[in-house]
């Protein structure tokens, strides 16, 4: 059982600025993420985009952003649980809470911040015949390049027109034994130097590109062992040891829809007069996911909602106990590690 | 008349960042500040302390921040009367506001915006006799250098014992004919490169120590012609064309609590419920200026409550226009100036 103050569940920027936040007031944090890396919708949608309104950026890449959250961070050690998503909840009589993900990890925190954006990633899926079984572990068909040498040496069908299915075709033109792309239009659509290197690529012969076509079907008995494809009104037949369609992601709220939370426009009403607590106490959720009078889905905005969720949490956790408020230029910040940050002091010094 | 969408009173981080947000929804501000420079405490207080709470820098010095935001919002041109206070303020029937500054400038706004943090900044003044006539203009007390220049080849006192009153001996050796510095204790307080810097010009002669000493009184009869100072119960007399007693700065709320706006612990009480509008309609406090329950003086606390605020003036002055959430990262940024900030866009391209 993993143990910590603050459970987060989602690490989009508003959740790992929750983990700074915390540290301030001597709280620890433990973070959950359905996705493999952290970042929320900038690593996972736009690493490579500038965006222009966080505060003292003109201009920041989202990549370089949540980069910079993660440095931030750091002195305060947070644990991550990535890979796995949020699906139980349960408050226990002492008012702590245990939070079970997907994969079984239980977590046992004094209080739960979801930050959990537009909820967690799901693909988009195709609808294919018999998709049901080949999507199961091992079969054939993958939703997510977790592990590029899972493919080594294999032969490979991608289908899609957009980012991933260009930057994942080129990557794995060095991995794969056979990398063929299929797409239901012949333009891409996607950054220029991705669709000029899989233009390369195709005349060196080590990507086979075919469209406007789509991928129809499966053979295969024990595992997937050829796709059909249709171009224009052809059929034709590609052996392929996988088969992995990238049409983009869909946030779904998913189980967070049913532990008793007051859900409104697939979002989670919170108290935005106080301390952005739901309708359970304890259980805090800010950032995109949350709803309120005049609510927007902006990083600045979920950085000041973690910021008052903590100073809640914290006067929950001590009560009676009187906050006075630090300014880190004046006091520093102590980190988890034992590292300190601090402005450099002044001298107290006679001259003669 | 100055005229503009939305009149900031308060150049400090709040103000200058709701200027971004406001261009945004193509709303133009304009701001007063009774300080000669924009940055509010930072700028006057700690510009070159480093800052380690605002979120995406794991470090960044106070100056350095205002310079950034200075940057991010130049797209939108905003207007400025520095060097001037906010002290009346007039709703006209139509709704719109005129807000006159110490100096008499007059500004129409759509709505007002204040952002005014602590207060204005006074400077704390020594108890002297007679102080009332000498800090007249021109008769030779200054609690500010605006234009070093008026102190050419004059004679000065500075007296204090920080960073300014060192900073500007240091700066003044090389502009006055005579600077002598008068400090009540042996000890000053600065950076260490401050104090070490007025040793070497005492040991040069450009600067005159008196210490531990304090002005006592003022002796001329038009304007000071000399100070008489009190140094181990002796008197002695120095002549000089000024006095700058430099001893700190305090913010006082000042006209604006004459306004008829609701204040609770020298603070401006707004609905945090929804846009921290204040109880007059059309007036909203924004940053470190503000109060409501769970309330932090936080740099960016004040960022939130910028952005809602415009959003709030938005809906106002665009009634029944139903307001759409863009991102900069998409939409681009469109400057009143003429330019465009944009991600570079995707192409869409046919492999062959
Ligand atoms: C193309 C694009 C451009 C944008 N441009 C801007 C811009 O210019 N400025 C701006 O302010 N905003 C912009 N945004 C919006 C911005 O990305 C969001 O406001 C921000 O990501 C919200 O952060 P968050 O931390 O609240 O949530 P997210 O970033 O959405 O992160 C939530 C995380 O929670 C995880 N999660 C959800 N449910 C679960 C669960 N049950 N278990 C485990 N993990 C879970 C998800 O996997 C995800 O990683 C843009 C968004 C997009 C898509
Ligand atoms: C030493 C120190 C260290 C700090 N460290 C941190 C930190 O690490 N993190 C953090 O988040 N915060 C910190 N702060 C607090 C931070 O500086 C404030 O939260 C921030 O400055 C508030 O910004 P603001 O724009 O609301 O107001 P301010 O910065 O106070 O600016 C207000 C401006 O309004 C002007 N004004 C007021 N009244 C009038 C009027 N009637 N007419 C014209 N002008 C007027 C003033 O001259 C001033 O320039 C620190 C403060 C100090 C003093």
């Amino acid at each position: 059982m993993i143990e910590t103050d603050i459970l987060i569940i989602g690490a989009g920027p508003t959740g790992l600025f929750a983990v700074f936040e915390a540290g301030l007031l001597k709280l620890k944090c433990h973070i959950i993420d359905g996705l493999p890396q952290p970042g929320g919708q900038l690593t996972e949608l736009y690493p490579k985009k500038p965006i222009f309104d966080i505060p003292g950026f003109p201009s920041v890449l989202a990549g370089d952003l949540v980069d910079n959250l993660m440095e931030q961070i750091k002195q305060f050690q947070p644990g991550f649980t990535l890979n796995e998503k949020a699906e139980t909840i349960d408050k226990l009589e002492d008012g702590t809470f245990i939070v079970t993900t997907d994969k079984g990890t239980q977590h046992h925190a004094k209080a739960v911040a979801i930050a959990g954006g537009l909820g967690s990633f799901e693909p988009r899926k195709p609808i294919l015949k018999d998709l049901e079984f080949y999507e199961q572990e091992d079969k054939g068909v993958e939703y997510f390049v977790k592990d590029p040498e899972k493919f080594r040496n294999k032969k490979v069908v991608i289908s899609g027109g957009g980012d991933s299915a260009l930057d994942w075709s080129i990557f794995l033109a060095n991995v794969a034994s056979e990398v063929t792309l299929v797409h239901r239009r012949n333009e891409f659509r996607g950054a220029l130097d991705s669709v000029e290197k899989v233009q390369e690529l195709k005349q060196a012969g080590k990507i086979r590109l075919i469209t406007p076509a789509e991928v129809v079907g499966f053979k295969g008995s024990e595992r997937i062992e050829s796709v059909d494809i249709e171009i224009n009104g052809a059929r034709m037949n590609v052996e392929t040891d996988y088969f992995i369609p990238l049409f983009g992601l869909t946030p779904k709220l998913g189980a967070i829809a049913n532990w008793g939370l007051e859900i409104e426009k697939n979002a989670i009403k919170v108290n935005n007069a106080l301390d952005y607590q739901t309708n359970i106490e304890g259980i805090y959720a800010i950032g995109d996911i949350n709803t309120y009078p005049g609510k927007l889905k902006l990083i600045l905005c979920g950085f000041h909602e973690a910021t008052l969720m903590c100073q809640s949490v914290f006067n929950k956790l001590n009560p009676g106990k009187k906050y006075v408020l630090k300014y880190t230029t004046v006091s520093g910040v102590d980190g988890f590690d034992g590292t300190r940050k601090e402005a450099e002091k002044a001298v107290v010094k006679s001259i003669d």
